[in-house]
């Protein structure tokens, strides 16, 4: 059928089911014991176990890579976006205590690449395997015209779930509160406009100049897979008693946006600049963008990719844990403080 | 911070914000007893009530509107590609038995215009509500220099349950079974790069121009927004017994891909051309674009956008609770016939 009206039209449905079928096996190989049914129903169905639960609540997000993507595009790596969508959700899911089920990919693009679809599947389902997520289901969708060749967007959804007398949301949470900062990999899929701007336009780099300061390429620098923080935190999730308070994943809009949308009215967060080292990409982009400090912490995450709540003497126990948990370099950033004014929560820098 | 770098970079998250704020209430309007929390939370919290369930199975599913979308981006409408997304992602669950719980949307575009994402998300709502569905999250996704002024992509992810006996997977699908087809309410989103095509290549026709043999404009032939079978489907659904063996939702592909996805080994579909009435629409596209007809059924739904598989003692019965439903229109438009050689399921028209 490759003559069909269709294909001349730009849709190759037979590219697609090709493709299909070699990204079947690696589908595959993220099944859980909860998925039923096999690759291709019109849903993906899966059979969680609740036996352990008294009242489960589903925790579902979607998101996408943004235009990070542009960076991938640039080098023809099209395996790390898959852990960048898989990851960001999962932290999306897991900030309000939930642990991933499933998770499901919509890909889109203007002629469909068998080879750099089944690249990227390949990569949702390796992240998906490390985070003990199925990748139940997806959508691969040809729209000429819309993409620019070898260009694709591609977003995720995911769904976990959580005890409802273990969702974390921040309710508790009160002035003298200890906030207690995890590591970003790198800008993770957030501010990749302003930097592609400043690394490709101002400075006129090409993506595998080597960048002195950074050790690396720029390429290396800027594709750096967003992290997890589903194995530093699970056993936090796995203890008796929630430790946690809240929890914030620093995604766009940096600390000064994520972290307020935890906190309740009457309080703010006062976070220490110098508490944390500021990852050398950010004070590179920060020069040599000659980017107001200001504008840099509304857009970037600067090197804190997580950002916990927990009542002071809870602190050195949670930081241990992260330590047992293969996450040592967890830093106290700041504390909650009473709010000064009847205004909504915001961050504090001092 | 209008004035901030990032803006200046192409995206503003003030902007956002606003039109993540007008939008707030409308989806509210969707929020059923499930949805725990409020707007805005890193993810969406839903518990579900699984009461009257023995083994609650859940169904999940992705899909796009495809380039449809063009033809709502040349009319400036759009508040109906919501209606596209949310019940293709209904009846994609539906086929398997499954109710909806909640959905979740991405939207990407290059630069955000609020009024348009306020439009698309009422749009959305207004389908989640009339499918009893919440909208529980979603991600408004700037991508500068992806998409051109104007555009953008949407994509839906559905979630919903089932009592694991009551999955409709088409396994007892046999030999003599009697087909059941629905009408659809036009294109809904497939076939569409070969349908502008025709109309827009070789016809030259304009978006308001009036097609005297449909007895409206191409706008209006071509947005018909993709209908749900939910109403028409739930009360069979309800019934002590499952009636229906299997069913497929005629999408991309059509009757000839989309119906062997739900058929067992050893059986094929036998599918009588004439025995429905095909559209309008597609006698005319067909027609004008000189397309055979082998390829029409492989690409649109040809006015088939649900097909039931059922006992023939139990077709009878069926079509009065469909005819009960609302929905009069069902059509016997085959049966199961014993697959001719070891070959995979098929359709075979006659």
């Amino acid at each position: 059928m490759k003559s069909s009206r269709y294909a001349a039209a730009g849709v190759d449905i037979d590219a697609k089911a090709a493709a299909l079928a070699r990204a079947r096996d690696v589908i595959r190989s993220t099944f859980t014991l909860g998925v039923l049914g096999d690759v291709g129903g019109f849903g993906g169905l899966f059979r969680p176990d609740l036996s352990a639960y008294r009242e489960p609540v589903l925790v579902a997000s979607t998101d996408g890579v943004g235009t990070k993507l542009k960076v991938a595009f640039e080098t023809g790596r099209h395996d790390t976006c898959g852990a960048d969508l898989v990851n960001h959700c999962v932290n999306d899911i897991l900030v309000q205590g939930a642990q991933p089920l499933f998770f499901l990919d919509y890909l889109a693009t203007g002629r469909l690449d068998p080879d750099v679809a089944v690249q990227i599947v390949e990569g949702l389902a390796r992240a998906c395997r490390e985070n003990g997520c199925a990748l139940l289901g997806g959508e691969t969708a040809e729209m000429p015209g819309f993409y620019a060749d070898g260009e694709y967007d591609v977003a995720g959804f995911i769904v976990g779930s959580v005890e409802r007398e273990r969702v974390i949301d921040g309710r508790n949470i009160a002035p003298g509160d200890v906030l207690i900062g995890l590591p970003s990999s790198g800008l993770h899929t957030n501010g990749y406009s302003l930097a592609r701007t400043i690394v490709f336009e101002r400075l006129k780099l090409g993506i595998h100049d080597r960048v002195p300061e950074l050790g690396m390429t720029v390429a290396d620098a800027l594709l750096a897979p967003h992290r997890s923080y589903l194995p530093a935190i699970r056993p936090l999730l796995a203890t008796p008693r929630n430790s946690i308070k809240g929890m914030a994943h620093i995604t766009g809009g940096g600390i000064t946006d994520n972290l307020p949308r935890v906190l309740p009215s009457g309080t703010d967060a006062v976070v220490r600049l110098g508490s944390w080292d500021v990852s050398p990409v950010f004070r590179w982009l920060e020069r040599e963008g000659a980017v107001a400090r200001e504008d840099m912490l509304r857009t970037f995450n600067m090197g804190v990719g997580l950002v916990l709540v927990v009542a002071p003497g809870d602190a050195d126990e949670v930081m241990g844990a992260l330590r047992g948990a293969g996450e040592p370099a967890g830093r106290v950033i700041g504390a909650i403080a009473q709010s000064v004014a009847a205004v909504p929560p915001r961050v504090r820098y001092e």
